[in-house]
C-alpha cells in the first residue's frame, strides 16, 4: 500500500518526467499519510489520443481543432 | 466526472468506432444522469487476445477453436 | 468481453438509472462493435464527493462554493 | 486528462488529508507535465484492511501481528 | 509488483475466503512468474449487485429472475 | 462476474505463462467462491519498467542497480 495509477495521454512523456512523477507522488504520500515508500507502487499508463475522449470527442480531434 | 473505462480485445477497433463509443457513452451520461460532457472522460483500452481470458482459457485459444 | 467501468460521484444514482446505464452501454457496444451482451460486463462505482477531486479541489468543496 | 486513481487502506484518511493529496497530485502534474488542473481528475479509493493483501496475507492480519 | 485487482459481487465473501484468494493468487504468481510475495499486492473490490450488469441487465434483476 | 485484472511488469511473460495465470485464477475462484468460469474474466496488463515505480524509483532504475 498505497497503489497509485496515473493515466495520461501518450504524448511523449520522458523517462525523467516519469521518474519525477513516481518520486513526487511517493513523497506526497509520505508527507500526507506517512506511508512507507517501499510498499508504495505507482503505475503510469499512456493512452493513445484516439482512445481518450472528453466533451464527447476523441483527444486527437480536439488537438486537430486546436491547431487548425 | 464521470470517468468511464472501456476494455475491449485488441481486434482492429477503428478510429470512427472509438469516436462513436466516446460520443455514445457521453450522450448516455447526459441523458440518464445529466452529466456535463466537458468533465466526462472516456478511456478505451485495447487488450491483446492472449492477455484476456474467460472460461479459464485465453481469448486467442477460444478464437482458434471457433475457426477450427 | 468487453468490460466497462463507470465511475460517478456518489450523489443518489437510482437503481433505474443504473439499469439504464447498463442497458445503454451494452446496446452501444452491440451497435458499434457487434459485441455479445452475454459476455459484456459493466461495473458502476459511486465515489464519495470528498474522494473525487478536479481543478485541485475535492468535489464537495466545489459543490459548497456553487451553492454559496 | 490526466486521471489519477489513489488506492489506500481504509484507515481514517481525513477530508483535509484527501484535499492535500488532490492538490499535491494536481500541482505535481502541472509542474512535471504542464497539465491543465481543470481537466485533471483524482479519485481516492479506501480499501478495507481485509480486502488488501500483500506477502500472501491480508493487511488486518499483518496489523494484528505487528501489535501482538 | 505485481498488482492484482479482484472484483466480485458483494454477496457475503467472508474474511477466510478473502484470505484464501490473497494467498492463492500470490502463490500462483510465485509458481508461474517467480514473483516476490513481499511486493505482490492484491485488492478485492466487492460490488453491489445493482452496480454490476451483464447481458444488459443488473445482477440483482438476474438473481430475482433466477429465484422467481 | 468476477473480473480480475493482473498488472505485471513487461518482462517477457510468455503465452503459456499467461494461460497458466488465467486458468489458475479461474480455478481459485471456483474453489473459493464457487464462481462460474464462463462469466469469469481475467485481463493481464504488462507495464513497461519505466512506467512502474516503487520505493520512489522506477523499476528499470532498480533493475540497473541490482545488476550493477
Amino acid at each position: 500500500m498505497p497503489y497509485v495509477n496515473i493515466k495520461v495521454t501518450d504524448e511523449g512523456v520522458t523517462r525523467e518526467q516519469k521518474a519525477k512523477l513516481i518520486k513526487g507522488v511517493t513523497d506526497l504520500l509520505v508527507d500526507v499519510l506517512n506511508k512507507d515508500p517501499k510498499t508504495t507502487h505507482i503505475v503510469i499508463d499512456e493512452v493513445p489520443l484516439e482512445n481518450w475522449g472528453f466533451d464527447a470527442i476523441p483527444t486527437d480531434v480536439h488537438r486537430a481543432k486546436q491547431s487548425a
